[in-house]
């Protein structure tokens, strides 16, 4: 069984990250996304397990220290970060797996695990971004202007990814996406065995 | 106008490049394949400065004096060479330019031209590939060999190349180039320049 890749995808609030994400696990039933373990509070809709791992404040410190995180990161007071035991179980089993997690836990990812695609998804540009972000009901201009300002900091990050979309066309951006994990497959470094075997 | 990009696709005789070439420049109007130069007669079915330029020896000699050639190898008492110039006129005008060469050729434009991508299309097997050479025509069974023996010393020579692509199924690997070429444009490198002007 071939091991799958860890892929982090990251991206501004309302570029459409997870829009993107769903279609690429319609189309590829071989990518699975991956579950952070949260301190927030479990909200009425929430399953613990799918949405998030809900834990304590105490658990979570506990698993920084025995270094069982992927990434971890706060966020308005609460902590959020992946455990890095079921991710490592999921790539076992051949399937590739999704970081859909932000700048910060990016980079800590590609540091512990240079072997991990990078892909940021960028907006076609800020005007449309913050119409996003207005149209999805964020109405309080003064927080889609926090989370305009959050994506410029975003954008500076955003060179160390290994990848650039622009999500314009959900299709297109999807279909990037299929194409970067094909061709990663192809290089030569994954190849390499298979004139090997042939020799 | 965007600069297309200049594509190294080799592989082993009777591996089906053409058959690949031909069907991915169907599939995207923006590729282009470059022509040759060589010194060999012309055959009565062939064009000259379609199929090759068709030059002599005297003249293929001043055109590597003067530093005209992308590449050039000799093969069978006769040269081969890619004139570099048609290659950058189309490269200028936006079109992805093929060059369908051999190995030899293709490492002298990966060290000329770093930015150039490559693909080393192999076989699924020797055993496929000699099938594929015997069921084509070639039926002296030494020449055959000869090929064989040729490709496992191209094969040696393959890791150097950027992707490599088993040519199974046509369609899939066709697919598969495609995606390379998709994937290759979403590079951070090329793609950093959005974010810039987003910002």
């Amino acid at each position: 069984m071939k091991k799958g890749r860890l892929i982090v995808i990251s991206g501004p609030s309302g570029v459409g990250k997870g829009t993107v994400v769903k279609a690429l696990m319609e189309r590829d039933p071989r990518v699975r996304l991956s579950v952070s373990a949260t301190t927030r509070p479990i909200r009425p809709t929430e399953i613990d397990g799918v949405h998030y791992y809900f834990i304590s404040h105490e658990m979570f410190e506990e698993m920084i220290q025995k270094d069982l995180f992927l990434e971890h990161a706060q966020y308005v007071g609460n902590r959020y970060g992946t455990p890095e035991g079921p991710v490592d179980e999921m790539l076992e089993q051949g399937f590739d797996v999704i970081l859909e997690i932000e700048v910060q836990g990016g980079l800590q990812v590609m540091q512990r695990r240079p072997d991990a695609i990078s892909v940021f998804i960028a907006a076609p540009s800020f005007e449309i971004l913050g119409g996003r972000l207005r149209g999805r009901g964020d109405t309080d201009e003064e927080k889609v202007l926090m989370r305009l300002q959050q994506a410029r900091m975003e954008y500076l990050v955003a060179p160390q990814y290994q990848y650039i979309v622009v999500n314009d066309r959900l299709e297109d951006a999807v279909s990037d996406v299929q194409s970067i994990l094909r061709a990663e497959a192809l290089k030569t470094e994954h190849q390499q065995h298979l004139l090997k075997e042939a020799l």
